[in-house]
């Protein structure tokens, strides 16, 4: 028997057929073209499953189960899609479309960001360990709680916001309207905004550095202009490991995972991120030397932690 | 059959004697007299267990389970009181001499703060619901998670910290050496240092306050000269629950909880204190109008959570 994950972004729709093992086997994806109705969205979701299926000679009544990844505000208890910016749901009825277009029963629904967590949990950073935190460093700063080897919501299936937590009260103004958010320091955003503000800062006060030569400034600007000795950007890259640095200890001291792990376009930095990391995080958590510590690492899955975590709701 | 909870303190061993809807039949304590060794203090503890049963007439055999709420690190898979700064533990096996003392086989250990959340799970603020966050405003700031009715500690059973978040980056020391902690800004202790420099500052400035007449500053002299309507102690008191209400939003982003109920000494300013924070929390919490929100209460069970909840384990 297989499974099916879709992953669905505002971009594209992705669809794995999933083996018990968490192989995905065959990958499709389409435009979202998400100006369509819900109901069109939902119907091309469904026909990416059977074409999955007639990709390996395999009938959809071989698949179990399907799961949806699905951004913005979900409600897994009753399928429903309740809000995302990206697409046009208002308490959309997702997973029962799902049901009615491929005839599978077993259809789960969560947000995207549980689902990559969950995705790393059982094939990825996460494998073989039963309290897992996913930080993902992109626009924002996403989290994902894994216990017990499930997603933690909430009762309220909104927990979970771990960018949502102010580290610096009064500070930088959030894209949720609060101060000081660990999202407004630790995004790939924020990492961008300290990059330029260095930039101007230097071109005040004369001082050179490799960053004048980046034609648009991104993520990585400041990382790359580093590791080519550039003091400047070593200033930046220290602030803002240090603001990441802060937000992951508080996860720590709260959460106490197994392993926590990065994903998002900053973690492609890999495992010197991490090394730079832990010092800073080992010096400050809570208990520190007198207890058994957990494992900090770099996301396995990519972009298929989506597509594997929804099948394996 | 009964349940009994031991609550061991830094001064006082107190333990009740519980019946099966947690209401506490009979309760003693003797001072633990910290001074003595691990062993003497469990044989008072198990000495506390029969006189409880003595009392109402009833045999230590009609005892199903015997649960001890201790400070500091403790080890519940193997009832260990692994560290503590009041009391002599050192990897000290104090389930064991607890069941050796009383006969009774089935005996959990757990820490203080997290029987506290427990009992108030079980029996006060959080009866009923499944998933509940307990702040404790002492001395420290404590935190206790209970999900699925369970007290989640983390895989090392050092989580749940949750007054050792960074809230204000570079901020105040804490206790625990970093700089700016939640603890730092909500603890009893916090209170009363913004008590005292909002006094020295009115010293300074020559400007009246009904504080200078407190003899000892407490947790309370701002709050009771604020009621008197005293301007600078209406300061303190709104810049305390200003960081306080930034540290409870964390934790509804976090854990959207069915309810999240504060205890210990500043607690005790009651309803008001729910009432002047829920307009600052619920108008920055992630999701705010559009999803349910958390409760917010004061806890109910005082002194006799950690023995209720020690019965629960």
């Amino acid at each position: 028997m297989y499974k099916i994950g879709i992953d669905l972004g505002g971009t594209n729709i992705a669809v794995g057929l999933v083996d018990k093992d968490y192989n995905i086997v065959v990958k499709k994806s389409r435009p979202t073209n998400a100006y369509r109705s819900p109901e069109e969205i939902a119907a091309d979701m469904s026909a990416i499953c059977l074409e999955v299926c007639e990709a390996v000679g395999a009938s959809i009544t071989e698949v179990e189960k399907i799961g949806v990844a699905s951004p913005g505000v979900v409600d897994p208890k009753t399928g429903t899609a309740v809000h995302a910016d990206t697409l046009p749901f208002n308490r959309f009825p997702l997973a029962e479309h799902i049901r009615q277009g491929t005839g599978v029963q077993n259809v789960a629904l969560e947000n995207d960001a549980n689902c990559a967590a969950l995705g790393e949990a059982v094939a990825g950073a996460g494998k073989g360990k039963s309290t897992g935190i996913m930080i993902t460093l992109g626009t924002g700063v996403g989290g994902g709680i894994i216990i017990d080897g499930k997603v933690y919501g909430g009762f309220n299936h909104a927990g979970g916001e771990l960018g949502h937590v102010v580290i610096e009260k009064g500070g930088v103004r959030c894209s949720c309207g609060r101060l000081g958010c660990w999202e407004a320091y630790s995004s790939a955003t924020a990492l961008i905004r300290m990059t330029k503000e260095k930039i101007e800062e230097c071109r005040a006060s004369g001082r050179d550095t490799l960053m004048f030569k980046s034609e648009k400034v991104s993520g990585r600007t400041a990382c790359d202009a580093m590791r080519k000795g550039d003091a400047p950007a070593r200033e930046v890259y220290e602030k803002y490991i240090s603001y990441l640095a802060t937000g992951i200890t508080n996860m720590l001291n709260i959460f106490q995972p197994e392993v926590l792990y990065l994903g998002g376009g900053v973690s492609n930095e890999g495992q010197s991120l991490i090394d730079d990391l832990k010092p800073l995080v080992y010096s400050e958590v809570y208990g520190g030397s007198k207890i058994e510590l957990p494992e900090l690492k770099i996301a396995q899955l990519g972009n298929d932690a989506g597509i594997i975590g929804a099948a394996a709701l």
